[in-house]
């Protein structure tokens, strides 16, 4: 791929919220990051100006939705409104981090599905299509009506595991939910699944009742697809070393929000590594034991197969082994990559 | 409520997939069926007529989309087509069950989210509000712009399982992805969760691999949403039987397709009853053993607050006992009923 | 033009409605029909998985919504669905038969146009374009608010009618609302127009009232866009033979749906042979004195043109002899080509 | 019906296109107009002010889009935003002759569906509903989204030619297009129907080919939607008197747009009456013999009907001796009006 | 009007941005404000959930889109999401200050509009209604499709005003674009206008360079739609000094941001009072001078005349003396409130 | 630039507002305008026909919406509806003169916001971009959602005014309204601006208050966007003689509409030479001292750089002296063209 072509064709501009990964996966595709102003007015409002022309050009737009998650979530859309404002030929949002996706769904009570809510948004100004990584649920990619590439980060964390795991890892999903998740790691990993059943007692507090298989003695390596608070790990970690888990655990989740206090929840003594990636500028300062993978190439890599108007179907066999085979199933199996 | 002003002010249609139920949903609101033709032409096209004006009236139309799914679904959208020219102030379909419910995700294949779609389609068309029955997945709520609302069957399948059930029974989600409904079900009757980890071996076989929570010597409640071909039931029995549980098996599932077979796997030995609802019309012959109560006063009872511009918080109270305290938990927690 | 570039800009694919015709129009623009699975769940849910890559390419789906036309049509919706998800640049329904299009008005009842809904459908899951041949209606075009190309089969079925009719033949409109298609053999043919005037007597007889035009003694090819149970061509015979013309008849027709029993009506003595095309795969065992013609080159010859950028203006030229004048009217008349 | 209920629940606005038809209707309906100014700058532009408050009030707006067509639609657009910025709560277009009905199909030309662009343009601007009548083609109605109601001036017209006609009328469709309004009419009458082929030599010159059915020593009506030049009737009256017919001609049509010169054409020898109604404000000054009967009554009677909620089923049977049966036929049968 | 009955029809609630204002609202409309829980979760995510039903109920949201602007616009968003979900009828967003206002042009940059932006998102969520007060420029109405109501604050300060002002005050509009606005208060307090001309020299920095009319000697009334960083009071009043006016300056804005930093400003030694209304929640504390007038009896003044379906025309006679003629133009003039 | 290759890309066809201009852009991209027909039928209907095809080309269609603006501008819809249809890739509207531009809004009146609904009617035919010339407000691209281009005449009638005017001219505002248009002239002519300060007695006359700034035995250059019936024009004459200028007066506008009477206004004594573009075709006869500069060559070299897929940024550049720095502001600065 000759990157001098791939410049002509299209620009990259970053939003505030993570421009070192935008940096970073400019730097891969070989091309400069649009320049463009965005700044904030004394009140606040965002104020963007490209500074260079997007006139019949494919736009992405990089910018994860974490904290200040409206204010970034603004920006994306301004950002977008002035591309389309100016001509671009084509947008696409490149969401690493997709915020408000745990909004999905209302269970019978007065509430936004405000994830639904985010998608409209982008949508209603002229966001053409969404690249995005490890979703909370697979059908908030329902929620959109153009297309949606969802990335996964397994096989990328799972590269920078290898090194660091002992060979009787079980892998832990934290709760019902992740199950899937946990599967996908374990995969890759070729290591059994474990699974938490996970309660709420109240709005606060949560606690784990069943460990589902056998971990004693056994290392575990808890996975989710975000760690916010740290609490669901904290937890976790109680719930496996009461069933007889050995104290050497690892923790592995795609976005790394680390909300202020996870780390002190993270450096429990029997939390020995934490692998997050950087789809997210987390507001924790690093620690010993935090390894931070770039999610960079990973998305350097859909795209320049996006620009080819090629499919994803290779994009994990690039850097990393993939498992000899993909069972389809009918109705619920994961599938080819589009 | 007066049925002569109710009378007035809306008009309810039967498409043709399961009059029954709408016949019995009009008695309870003491109204009348609006009367039309829904036929088909030599070629199999669906041809409408409504035999009465609708002008500037709220119009309800009542259609699972079971199957045959397809007829089932241009019917009704043709319905709504005929209600929105002939000048119908509002449609609001009544699904009560909502078809492709299961296609909800893509997982990286090159799929059509068809549940999304026909959720488009209804809106193409000018439906609304949607009224369903215990959608596969709350997600599926995000797939619509407009209200949807979603009753459960399951405190009326309590009521009728109350008589039925012996005292140490335990309620046995099938899978990960049955957990929340098989709690509901257990608040309602205060028993214990069981939870059955399925492993889908190929695309038309799955093995249960673990058995989480204690079965041995206990009659067994397995629930599910939907009771298709009956392979679910009987993985679960022979898992449960394995687990050490009495041979005391009863099945509650809100939607009854029961296709062509479901009734011969349904029939163990160890299956003493199986409880589900009038939401389809199944294509098997009933047999003994099988209860189907009707969710005709449940629907009729959301119109009546519907039509009385009121909540539905109380929509569960009138005739069945409802659990004590209802713990909404910041995100994910069951709300109070709009 | 050379297939292998072609084979890189665009995808063909074929739904399950008339998979044969759609392997004839691949194999004329030697192209391979593009990889997809299409199935029905146990309950009748259509299953779309396309297997290979339309990232950025131009989509044809091929797809006449004949019998049973709610699966065919919901089966080009989700493939449509999927498509538009999968990243397709540009997504062309080609739909040689378009169902729904005689539920093209209301008339004062309180009926739906669901020839405009199954515009609106085809609308609302991303298809820009139709592809269509010998309308019901001119109107229908209107119908949608994208392009509409209509092509027609007039001028393959003259070619291959040239051979079989006597010279003395007239040619018949069924009824009023058939005149222009008439003209338009009559233009190829070069042979006078007979009208005949059509009275419904009620919902399910029709008697034919006039013979417009002399037929004494004269050999007659009656026309028209569809047979469907073949009770018009069975009535204009008898009119045509009470009207003195010759028991030698012939009839052509774009769609030959042949529903069960129009073998049957269309095998009376006085009629020869009967011609249609191949844009449905019609139910009935073929007979002799039926002659199908395919429409793959025509549709072919056109997307050939579509992929070129080009004007349609000389597609009938290609292996058919055009008449020498096309005096266009002011308002009403047939134009040139887009 | 009280005029002062009705009053508070909707307002009606007339643009200047046939304000003294507005001010029947009004009349009829016991109401005032809408007080507002339409006026043009001078640079032609159209200015228009409501003078009374229209909030969350039915809106009506009455404009027949007749000559000039373009500054009457846009007049009308430009009302409806007013009233849709003023906060009506709905807005119906009463446009009494649907200009531009005409260009409803393409031929393969590659030219606007005019007809379909006016419904657009309708639609964009928020009208919600069209009353018309006897519009060209009735496939319009589904050129629109949104409810059309339109309504004929059949039996109108023929309440008022029954004084006026001899007993041996036989009722003349000038084309093959007119056969339903011709059978309408004859309905209404009791008298039979014959049809006249035209066939075009060219762009401006129609030729008459054939009389269907026998008209020798019959006086003759011959029935239009519209006369705009006269040259339909013209021509009828030559190729009728060519067959034989009486010199006694009568002619009735809904729409009087009567282009500069069309009074010239209509005064034949042989043409005795004229009736047409006031759906517009036709240009030539009337002559003995032109009869214009009002339209105001039907429109304020749908008003009504749609004011009080209502059924148009008994619209027609209140002035005018309804014919006994209306067999609604399958596909094609003129229906119960909406 | 009668408490009670309005309490059934309606429900007004408020967001975070100014919860004191719409408890005033509410106290005048003699109702209560809406239940409901607005929060954050850790991350910031905005969580919404009404605690009462709104089912067919119109809805009034009460929410300024002051700083931190991002916030309270997400919020807003996500509280028409709910009640949209909740099946509300109709939902009206009360927007005393429209943020983003400002950013209503692009000059030719590569910038967003971000005031259409937000008018975008607001109709993507379900707003069907906007009211707001003393918009930055009259064409912002233009980006919304829907209704907005703009009522105007200068009336209330004008009242309140009176009192304070000497008698030979002059109204000083601080550049071009504010003319008009200063002409209302003129038109009000029976003053003449002074227009100031500002050069902007650089991004932060103004300069003014014109004095418009005579102001030496004469007290003045620097007005202004808002008082953000106070930069431009601060340069006004510097210039009036300098062109001869009297050391007695007032300052009057509707929306008093107040940004840190303002306070100092607006405390020069000859700014003697500072007239705002509490559109917004500023951020700086009250300081003796500052007179803040409450806007909540004009907004329950608007709400109970559009409950009424009715006009606003007298909407701001109630308690000021309004001037007697108001000569509305032909195309520029102030017209009549809807 | 080579035009074979261009003449492949695209297509220009002309409405009949101004085909001279439109032949001397095409002139200048040596292109031929595209063929078709556009014609009236006798009714006044716009008939539209293109001669040839547009199938996936990309398509500009030049029409001002001047007088006849109702004409102009559903005659520009048609071709736009034409093109759609014909399947254009994109169509872009270039609008020199973009009429109802003054309708911007409502101030509080009952009225439409016609400058919005046409660019809503242009959207809703399809019509993807706009370019546009000197727009009288610049928050009119804030109607469209799509791309607006507003160039600017000011740079090429500086050009051609710099041999016509002395040196000691100063650039007059006619009011407050044209401030920024007066200070982009007195950019390009390194000149002083004057401001006149306007006040409408009422709805027909205007009076000027106030000359802002020293215009005593100066020259005057008065400019506006337009000049319709001169008016503005005559009345800032006045002004200006009675504040003492030299009766030396130029005037420059972009848009000559000139208006029945215009010429008679403008041709005042003191009035030297007038200078105008060619938006539009004005009604008035040509007269010495009108000078009118074509503004073909600026759009063709917006095309060509949109063709190019390239920036705006030196269009003013190529045959004018551009003015050394653009100091942007933050939020309001004109800033570098997209």
């Amino acid at each position: 791929m000759q990157s001098t072509s791939l410049n002509e064709e299209f620009r990259i501009f970053a939003g505030t919220a993570n421009p070192k990964l935008a940096g970073m996966i400019a730097d891969k595709l070989d091309v400069q990051l649009g320049a463009c102003n965005i700044d904030r007015y004394p009140d606040g409002e965002v104020a963007v100006q490209l500074l260079e022309s997007v006139r019949r050009k494919e736009v992405f737009l990089i910018q994860p939705t974490s904290p200040l998650v409206n204010d970034h979530l603004i920006e994306l859309l301004a950002l977008a409104d002035a591309c389309r404002r100016s001509a671009a030929a084509r947008i696409t949002a490149i969401v690493p981090y997709f915020g408000y996706a745990r909004a999905d769904k209302r269970l019978g009570g007065r509430k936004p599905i405000t994830g639904r809510m985010a998608a409209d948004l982008l949508e209603a100004v002229g966001i053409a299509q969404l690249v995005t990584i490890d979703l909370h649920s697979p059908q908030i990619e329902g929620f959109f009506y153009g297309p949606v590439d969802t990335l996964t980060a397994v096989p990328t964390l799972c590269q920078e595991l290898r090194g660091h795991l002992p060979p009787d890892i079980v892998v832990v999903s934290p709760d019902a939910g992740r199950v899937q998740l946990a599967a996908h790691y374990a995969q890759w990993l070729s290591a059994p699944v474990i699974v938490l059943h996970k309660r709420r007692k109240d709005g606060t507090q949560t606690e784990v009742t069943h460990v589902v298989g056998d971990v004693s003695g056994r290392a575990c390596l808890i996975v989710d697809d975000m760690i916010s608070t740290g609490g669901t790990v904290a937890e976790s970690v109680r719930a496996l070393l009461a069933a007889g888990a050995r104290s050497e655990m690892f923790v592995a989740a795609t976005h790394g929000l680390l909300l202020p206090g996870a780390r002190c929840k993270l450096q429990h003594p029997a939390v020995r590594e934490v692998f997050i990636t950087d789809t997210v500028c987390s507001q924790e300062v690093p620690w010993p034991g935090l390894h931070v993978t770039s999610i960079a190439p990973l998305i350097a890599g859909a795209l320049e197969r996006f620009l080819a108007d090629g499919s994803l179907r290779d994009l994990y066999q690039e850097n990393a082994r993939r498992p000899a085979t993909n069972t389809a199933t009918k109705r619920y199996g994961t599938g080819i990559l589009s």
